[in-house]
């Protein structure tokens, strides 16, 4: 899922999204909730009605970005109440107030809201947030089962909403194994599994994930939130992963930052002043096949809007392609053959 | 003509250049020859091949960018002296200089350098210029000229190049009559009027066109550089001018601004923060099929990327669909009721 943190993905129109073949895009609550406000957004008939996305939308639940970026925050059993990084403006953000606001953007899937803590934590801290995470998941689950009943005062703006809860408890197994269990129990439309990829290596993120995902229902999807790297959608998928967001292809791609089937590719390096080949000479995107590295490093170097827009372009393509292309590996039954010559030729050190 | 300042026109990809129907694209030579340089522009096979742009690309002769932008500039005969905006470097322009470049750009067509003085100008101050520019377009053609015949060292990408000269005199009348007989001796491929737009009220733009643009043969296109606002296009057109080139659309698009037959409309305005009505109700474009002024309002004011595209994608539709009703209002015969028509509902001040 491209990331579209304020009602778009950042330097790409949704017609661009929709060539580049997004199913679904991701919308952050926090953000959204500051500014234009949730219920602005309600009034004009939801967040698809008021960006124009027909297409289906994931919202999370606020809480990441209270943990990461608001500057005040105080967690208690009721919520969590922070301050707003724009202005200061004390807000409570609570299980029942991110399933409601969820209920006023009206995306096609709610996150439950979960305690986020610093990484690498200790055993006693990761198991309290994990179970307060439980208690929270259960009074949002309640809450969104009110207002499909019974909306009240709040305006829900697509009845067809579904909500996925979320699996914490760190790099803990036992942890993991038990959040999974509380969380299936309270029973949702399916599962995520959150708290990953927060600056833990790479194996540990895999290990935790081979552990967490089997334990998961298998006839709903599996999320794994904010992952990763090329690399960490095979060996996530191979351990049960179906869904993945990230803001990583639209970020690097504004720091200049090309991801292709050879590695990464930084445009500003100066040994590309003259290259006249694509970005990544095996891609079938809009900028591979219009541009060369000589333009796309010019317009970075310059400073020119489009840079990003370009490298964007790419860097989502190459996702969802990547994400195409394992799926049907996957129908095939060549996943294995496809992973191996992934690693094969992929590396996260720059080499070319 | 959208003007793609250093190769590229400002947060719009060339497919959706193509899409809006623009048919040739301006390129400023003193941005490209400062960056990345003209020499390695010859080196990727000039400007189109760089940039990916496969319809025709004016460039200017860099001039106006060295009178406006250039920190330090000296104008003698030979050429003007000027250090870089960027790192102070200092370079000499000269006219067979500026011919040399834009014969290694490869546009489709090359402007002559001409001297560009403040404005309001005395007689005598816009007589110096206008006769230096007269002497400097003769050097410019026959530089031209050599180019063809024996291009020696310089690589010049495009054999088909056109080279317009540019009338010059101020709003002078007897100075314009003069550079035009002038410039018309020396003999260019067409004509431009430049020294207008930079700051005198319309009507005195529009007298110095009704003055200019007859005396200029009618067989060859006739070109009012760096105009300008919607209104001025008609103004101009019925005066007998066939080209534009302008930043407003893109650059006001930039800050919110949107222009549209009923007139200006800036999108950060409180009163649109609720308004599910596209920017312009009449209009076709991607923008205003798809997304409404509370959309576009709040992109603004976050600060998305994409608000520059879209406010541009509807700014520049305007302005070529302006130009298409015009042509067709000509052929029709029908140009003094559309002209009629447009000035009843666009004024240039801020009404919706």
């Amino acid at each position: 899922m491209p990331v579209g943190t304020r009602g778009a993905v950042k330097a790409i129109t949704h017609r661009d999204l929709e060539e580049l073949g997004a199913e679904i895009i991701l919308g952050n609550t926090y953000h959204l909730f500051l500014r234009p406000g949730a219920d602005l957004i309600a009034r004009a008939g939801g967040l698809h009605r008021f960006i124009g996305w027909t297409r289906p939308i994931l919202t999370d639940s606020g809480g990441y970005q209270v943990f990461s970026l608001a500057t005040m925050r105080k967690v208690r059993e009721e919520g969590a109440e922070f301050r707003s990084h724009l202005d200061g403006a004390l807000h409570l953000l609570t299980p029942e107030a991110a399933t409601d606001i969820q209920a006023q953007l009206g995306s096609d899937i709610a996150m439950v809201l979960d305690e986020c803590i610093a990484t690498p934590a200790t055993l006693d801290t990761a198991r309290e947030a994990m179970q307060r995470s439980l208690r929270w998941a259960a009074r949002a689950r309640e809450r969104f089962r009110r207002l499909q009943d019974d909306p009240g005062q709040i305006a829900v703006t697509n009845p067809g909403q579904a909500q996925f809860g979320i699996v914490q408890g760190g790099t803990f197994p036992e942890l993991r194994t038990e959040s999974v269990h509380g969380t299936v129990a309270i029973g949702f439309d399916a599962y995520a599994i959150g708290g990953l990829s927060v600056g833990e290596p790479p194996p540990v993120m895999y290990d935790v994930v081979a552990h967490t995902a089997p334990l998961l229902p298998d006839d709903s999807p599996r999320y794994l939130m904010g992952t990763g790297m090329p690399d960490d959608l095979f060996e996530c998928v191979a351990r049960g992963i179906d869904m993945f967001d990230c803001v990583l292809p639209t970020r690097n791609a504004r720091n200049g930052q090309f991801l292709t089937n050879a590695g990464l590719l930084s445009i500003k390096n100066a040994r590309f002043a003259e290259d006249q080949s694509p970005p990544d000479p095996g891609c079938s995107c809009y900028t591979c096949r219009t541009f060369s590295r000589a333009y796309l490093r010019h317009l970075y170097m310059v400073g020119e809007m489009t840079a990003a827009t370009l490298n964007s372009l790419h860097n989502l393509h190459f996702y969802l392609d990547t994400m195409r292309r394992i799926r049907e590996a996957l129908v095939f039954g060549t996943f294995e053959k496809l992973r191996l010559e992934f690693h094969q030729t992929f590396s996260r050190r720059p080499r070319i």
